[in-house]
């Protein structure tokens, strides 16, 4: 079979706010500002960034990705993290039930959320023409592999299909930096686990 | 084949010395004070710690390993790096001509190091016992496995097989942090790439 040659994209620290949170955060009614599409239809970067706080430091300027979602989420690295003192679950976006508490800061207000923050699991967005095309079911595990000075094999990629999305894997900037991944477009190849069979 | 299990460890960042280095940073003739002894034989991290200097930052109190080397040598992740606004390449241990400058700075004086900072390559310390065991060759790159939330398979791992060295893997806290090898003792499985027929 042939297989996905799927571009690799790196999610910097970043935020997921309520139409509720941006009301106290940014003033009730307060529309984000578009800033860059993302590669996912309808995602965007806004112009709006916010503080967040955790029990060891303050974070500054973190961009609030648009548009409003239904809970508030706040994607880190461990990195990120570590800085700010707080311990979050490896988590699929949403799935944020016991995640880590913190608190957002805006220029009308500060929420403090009592879950939200996570590490995002690692996550291969695609679309459903290219999951018949390579044979890719909604929720199966791949593997996607990197080459270069510091080739991975990114096991536990969780793969989601669904007509809204773009086809792009997304891994945060610890794994980035850990694969060395710094031209301008990665490619990763995508593999089934049923392909591995060295574990026998 | 029985295959290797063996204990990760992740290496922060730190700094090898010089003999001449030291005099200038500590004073003429000063020791290194053992501080914990490291898993390959003879290393230690010491009392003595050193800023670093970078075009962005001074990062302060970084432990120098020691005994004294024979070349100056600065082990950074990418997010070290990056925040010190250097851009070491990826390199064995010892490798570093062209590698990135900076200026280290003890109690007694700096020194610019015109080349020494380096991003570590992954790599594999291994007893001569242990790589007949296992059928490991000096130099060779194999592959080794870490399971869990975040599992990856770490691809150029480059072996050394020394009757100096315990068998042990190391890998930099973007690696940790991009496997999520948090507990307390780490192992991964390490595999022979030829063990891996999936690319014909």
């Amino acid at each position: 079979m042939e297989r996905l040659r799927v571009i690799i994209e790196g999610s910097g620290k970043h935020v997921h706010v309520t139409r509720e949170t941006l009301d106290k955060l940014y003033g009730e009614g307060f529309e984000l500002e578009h800033k860059k599409s993302l590669s996912q239809p309808g995602q965007f970067s806004s112009n709006q960034k916010v503080d967040i706080i955790g029990p060891k430091c303050r974070m500054n300027g973190v961009t609030i990705i648009g548009p409003c979602r239904k809970v508030n989420q706040v994607e880190l690295s461990y990195t990120d993290a570590r800085t700010l003192g707080l311990n979050p679950p490896v988590r699929e976006s949403g799935d944020i039930t016991g995640s880590a508490p913190c608190t957002l800061v805006g220029p009308c207000g500060s929420v403090d959320i009592s879950e939200g923050a996570i590490i995002a699991k690692r996550h291969l967005h695609c679309t459903p023409e290219d999951a018949e095309k390579y044979g890719i079911q909604n929720g199966e595990i791949v593997i996607i592999r990197v080459e270069g000075d510091r080739a991975l094999w990114f096991d536990e990629v969780v793969a989601r299909v669904s007509s809204s999305y773009a086809t792009y894997a997304h891994i945060d900037y610890d794994e980035i930096n850990a694969a060395a991944l710094f031209s301008d477009t990665i490619y990763g190849t995508v593999y089934h686990k049923s392909e591995f069979g060295i574990d026998k």
